[in-house]
């Protein structure tokens, strides 16, 4: 069966953003460095960020928050608020970062535009990513943006049935196996995995052996040659 | 032209919401009251709250980081960072905390399903207004729910267009003039105003003369009248 939706994950598939998250890891490192070594400083932030995933859940407002959670904890409550200060420009730093497309975005709209309707699905703080979307010039190019607090199996099978698609004619491209191509396959679509150097460790995925539906593509630009190959299978 | 569709706000019109962030609010007037005043705590909070509005958006995280940055410059940097530890404690008692539906909202419900196609549309953080919709175990009793980053009329336009639905055949029922009566009235449908006690102080509108499709309701149970007059004009 052809594919007929292409739905692309935002974050560091569509605009780069681990990058910046790992620029202000350094700085939180940097910060508690009279304190604690940098790997057990960021073993604690990821520690922190786990327990409080459920709740506070993704995107930069949960990640500064848990940062200076982890902060007080790591220097036993001996760091001056004057340094916390810091942490609330740097949430504000992120949020107004220019968004930076990756490599071969336009080319790859370019190559899928008319093939396909096209989505995004994306997650994390709503307001941050209308505003991430709006910023890369790229939403005329999308039928449909889909901004979700989770990517869950639950969430795609909710986004399908809405838009009336069926999980077989349903590719989704994205950088984490854990978020954009496991729940995917799970429910019977596609899931085109495009691996970026940085991933957050907690999109990391222990079993990644996903079966027939679960492709890898080496960049974007490989991933119209890849949907023309499902749809001959 | 009889309404079709009536749409309810979540925080303080469904649900209870502004008298948590007050009871918060109380505790960080008591945090830093070695260092100011109670009122001036509260105005210099506001006045954060006002400048990060439009980069942190709205619900618990940006009330809380808004929060640690307010006592921080309040205190001249003063207060140790433990005391800021329990600001993120405060956040998480926030955002699971039980739903506590407001009066009347069920015999409101039971009088107006089946007669209106039923929404809720509400704004906040993404993850926690979900959690909220399905914690107050009303999503049954909706066709659709809408959470959305700010309640603009370009917000309303957009969701009326793609529910099909004309503004004239529209009521949104809320506690905020700001955002749930005056963009709706812009557009050419109906607000019902619902008014509670407590309104944060950022929801006030200078200009409450909204003209006529602008209506009152002493409490919600009040609403399915009012509906009946609109339809019948």
């Amino acid at each position: 069966m052809p594919i007929t939706t292409l739905a692309f994950d935002g974050d560091d598939t569509l605009w780069h953003s681990e990058t910046h998250f790992a620029v202000t890891t350094d700085r939180m490192i940097e910060l508690v460095a009279p304190w604690i070594e940098g790997n057990l400083a960021v073993d604690a932030l990821l520690d922190v960020e786990r327990r409080n995933l459920s709740i506070f859940g993704y995107g930069v407002k949960a990640f500064i928050l848990s940062m200076i959670e982890t902060v007080i904890e790591v220097t036993d409550g001996q760091i001056p608020s004057a340094e916390i200060h810091k942490m609330i420009a740097w949430a504000k730093e992120l949020l107004d970062h220019p968004v930076e497309l990756m490599s071969d975005v336009p080319a790859t709209l370019d190559a899928v535009a008319g093939r396909y309707q096209l989505m995004v699905i994306t997650k994390g703080d709503l307001l941050h990513q209308e505003s991430k979307v709006a910023r890369s010039g790229l939403s005329e190019r999308f039928d449909a943006i889909e901004i979700v607090a989770d990517k869950d199996i639950a969430t795609y099978e909710r986004i399908l049935q809405r838009h009336g698609i069926s999980p077989s004619e349903f590719a989704m491209v994205g950088n984490s196996l854990r978020s954009d191509v496991a729940p995917v396959v799970a429910l019977g679509g596609w899931g085109i995995h495009v691996p970026f150097h940085l991933t957050w460790a907690l999109e990391h995925l222990e079993n990644d052996d996903l079966g027939a539906h679960a492709l890898t593509a080496a960049g974007l630009r490989d991933v119209p040659e890849i949907l023309e190959r499902i749809g001959t299978e």
